[in-house]
């Protein structure tokens, strides 16, 4: 794990870090956040955070305004990549929402993306591995949110994974992406055409598949959003209504898919987060 | 003014605009906070915050955390561009410290610069004319802050218009240009060697020639900050202390040149030209 770069903010330090990751077969950069706290050697409860397409690591720290509700509340924060970088997959570089800044969080099924794009992996097990590892961070208390396609991963993640991800938070994440043009790209790409790989990500088809987490998972989403008719939240409301997941979906009148957006109810969110992950047992 | 962009943030709303400047002579883009008041109609506090060396007029906003605290005290935040842009002087885009990205709020009096360079005329009486004549903005309630190259103008421009400016603040300001490497390039350019022309941007000069503010000039500066032997601040508080302008230098230990810096005082520094504002007479 080599540091690329260290700021004091906050009381705490931002850090942005590079390793070579053994799921993607790619070197792969991250952002950290550190409250002070951790910084003097207490284990401290997380909060991985997903961007959207186009995203990087550094995005979400930057933009979201995040970190002093972090540092206020002793959570750090991880900030993944959204893609492999350099896996040299013809066609990578040519669209927004597929290959590089693109990764969807899934594990791709078919060749040549294959061979790196295993966001799936590298997310939600590799990195969490590796940083608890290294720094001192609860692996017992990890929360995820995530924005536009971060917030499918999230989702997804939280569903699949609710021992790990104890808490979960979205905003205007894509909920059913199997249905939508973004997801059957993927479908077509990283699937081979193989629709039934969705099981395993789409946030509504899991819900309708049983999983389920135990805390309420809090979402926002503006209603001036550009892309609300594709990230279909009125799904995901039908399906944990269905599926008894409690759901918050909070709807803001006049908020479009921004970072903006994202930092108008940041605040709340990461409360939401160090309720569920630092409140005493029944607190 | 033709809007760029209009974003809902904080119950407010961020805008990018662009017009034809007459200072410049040339199209110039700046950033726009309207809290809601402001959105009601009503006039509100403004606080211009002017950027450093390499940034646009989306970078304070953006990367500050600025926004919601504007927003909860009420004040609009002004966003300017640090240069013209596309003033097609030869050698405007080889350096990061002059040229695009790098106006140091200054009029340029030498050739080819001065036909486009013009930022001290720009920001200091066009843009709070053409502004206020368009949108809710009291004129009579203007605060002026600053990061880096834009904390110096800052400095400057408060000094110099009291008048104008009632509340001035500024991160890790560049003190003493005239004195240190950034400032005589500026001079062996914009002002064709002319030093004396520092007696109108350099704060230290121009406390020691006399100007002030009525109120207290807030500085935030890192001590680990990369750039500090360049900034001077020991000598703007000399010069203050001098002068008998009342000044808050306050040093932070671990704290670097970079906006996680900024965004870690941003609180109080909004707080600083809010309490200016909008408090009433006395108070």
């Amino acid at each position: 794990m080599k540091e690329l770069e260290r700021h004091e903010c906050c009381e705490g330090e931002v850090r942005f870090l590079t390793f070579p990751s053994q799921a993607l077969g790619l070197p792969t950069k991250l952002g950290l956040f550190l409250p002070k706290a951790a910084l003097e050697g207490k284990k401290v409860p997380v909060v991985y955070a997903l961007a959207g397409l186009t995203c990087t690591q550094e995005t979400f720290l930057i933009k979201a305004n995040a970190v002093r509700y972090a540092a206020e509340h002793g959570l750090a924060l991880v900030t993944p990549d959204t893609s492999p970088r350099g896996a040299q997959v013809a066609a990578e570089d040519e669209a927004y929402d597929l290959g590089t800044g693109a990764g969807f969080y899934v594990d791709a099924t078919a060749q040549p993306w294959a061979a790196h794009y295993r966001m799936w992996s590298y997310v939600g097990q590799e990195l969490p591995g590796v940083l608890e590892a290294a720094f001192p961070l609860d692996g017992e208390r990890c929360g995820i949110m995530g924005h536009s396609m971060g917030g499918m991963g999230a989702l997804a993640f939280g569903l699949r994974n609710p021992r790990k991800w104890k808490t979960v938070s979205a905003f205007a994440p894509i909920c059913a992406p199997a249905r939508v043009p973004w997801g059957q790209k993927v479908t077509e790409t990283y699937f081979g055409g193989d629709e039934a790989q969705w099981r395993h990500y789409d946030p509504c088809l899991l819900l309708t598949e049983g999983y389920r987490t135990a805390g309420k998972i809090l979402v926002d989403q503006g209603l001036k959003d550009e892309f609300l008719p594709i990230l279909c939240p009125d799904l995901l409301e039908q399906a944990a209504r269905e599926a008894g997941q409690p759901l918050e979906l909070r709807r803001h009148k006049l908020y479009d898919h921004s970072y903006w957006f994202v930092q108008s109810f940041i605040a709340s969110q990461i409360l939401h987060h160090a309720r569920g992950l630092t409140s005493q047992p029944g607190g």
